[in-house]
């Protein structure tokens, strides 16, 4: 099944699904919102279930509807960094030896296609494709053999970073991770059984039309068991809490010279079976 | 006003507030709990105003009743690390010449007299009082002169960390900052009426009865109002959002030799106008 969420014309945010012929269906009247208390209460299974009776009844989204992150805000995003040797490499980084976790606002969470807005006072906003994992059940202490059973999904998130924040500022890099539209997420959220194998996807961002980033998730240093029972020592993971597993070589920081998103250029990403994301980046207006 | 949260009878959250006399009242008939809805809406302005026609009809708290973090799950923590000069030097470090920020999970949140369970494989968990901010109001690129206009209140935050996770790990802090339990807050949350000037307030931490901790917010590197501001040019702030501004000296890590917490010890922590806690340290008990 494939989760999405959408604007509504109210205003409000509505759950949806998307089928296998591409149609979206509005599934509002199952109840919820695709939250904590959703994924922690199989509601992924239950809406499966519900479905059988009241997909005829579902209203079709609207083709013009603007996509929501296919999850409501979780408790978290935690990251891990350095997750593929070649862009370890890139960034003149060793391996690491163990996985390097960070935390994102979740305020940066936005769209799949919403426009990323360049900070005020950034020089160096940079792109990172990454597969994200969307927890099912709460984990903590769980070994890499139990860790799967605690994966409610998987989704295409692209870890928007400005590296000067990041790492010229002093400090830690929740800096430079955790502007607003930094997160953008899906368009949709797979379960499980949708993808055969995750650690066997092929990820890619274009800057442009022009190919930076091409790789496979089999290329992962930590494999996602490897990741999710790690993480699960350090803190308590909280059903629908997003893990992004780290981002293959071709960002910009890794260019000669390095490369940054400017106010008119246009983000594209994809995962094999995680469908494609499209960012147009804008310059910060202030409001008001 | 002070606001407090308890654990009812029913096992569920409920709001009060503590009165001048210490005596305190379950204010679950005026609606909802602490959460973003409740700050972003003037809550305790409301409240108040309520209070004035609704006191007398508020049962008083059980004496006995557990006292619970006085903010509902905030969307994030975000604490300023070696903000002032003494701790910054203990631990071996250059006095910052811009703020260091860095997550915690709010997963870690607990009431202010309960455990601090060691993490399994901890070595090195030690204790840091902090005084922690709720924001009131939506906080994007504010400046130092808004910034106190976006506080809704003051409270009592013992920033737990776990050295070896934080510093011996691998990269980024929040990998020692996040366990449960490690982020006791309260007993209360004090409105700004109560507190004439937060950068005038002592705070102390004991061990075992032990002095470890004494010094005053007077010795900030960066204000309250530094902080907010600069905190709101990386993410936005949401209302019910806790920053925590940092230690004073006098942590483990800075002793020599090193001192941390073992099962068996009581940490006791206050700061001027916001009341004291108490947490026993447990060893980490499997569950299940």
């Amino acid at each position: 099944m494939k989760l999405i969420r959408f604007h509504s014309t109210d205003g409000r945010p509505r759950p949806g699904v998307q089928r296998a012929d591409g149609t979206r269906l509005d599934v509002s009247a199952f109840g919820g919102d695709y939250d904590e208390s959703f994924f922690g209460s199989d509601g992924p299974g239950r809406l499966g279930r519900w479905l059988v009776d009241h997909a005829g009844e579902c209203p079709v989204v609207p083709a013009n509807a603007r996509l929501l992150p296919p999850c409501a805000r979780p408790s978290k995003i935690v990251c891990v960094g350095m997750n593929y040797a070649a862009h370890a490499a890139e960034t003149g980084a060793k391996p690491p030896s163990e996985p390097v976790i960070f935390m994102k606002a979740t305020t940066a969470i936005t769209g799949p296609n919403d426009p990323i807005v360049l900070p005020r006072d950034s020089t160096k906003t940079d792109w990172e494709v990454e597969l994200a994992v969307v927890i099912g059940k709460r984990a903590s202490y769980v070994t890499k053999a139990e860790a799967l059973d605690h994966v409610a999904g998987y989704l295409l998130h692209n870890d928007v970073s400005e590296r000067a924040f990041q790492i010229e500022r002093g400090g830690q890099w929740v800096k430079g991770k955790s502007a607003d539209t930094f997160a953008p997420l899906g368009p949709w959220i797979a379960t499980p059984d949708e993808i055969t194998d995750p650690h066997n996807l092929r990820l890619w961002l274009k800057l442009n039309g022009e190919t930076m980033q091409d790789s496979t998730t089999a290329d992962f240093i930590f494999d996602i068991p490897t990741c999710i029972s790690y993480i699960s020592r350090f803190m308590t993971l909280l059903p629908g809490d997003v893990i992004s597993t780290g981002t293959p070589s071709g960002v910009g920081l890794g260019m000669k010279p390095n490369r940054y998103l400017q106010a008119g250029d246009v983000v594209e990403l994809g995962i094999d079976g995680l469908g494609v994301s499209r960012q147009q980046v804008k310059a910060y207006q202030p409001q008001g």
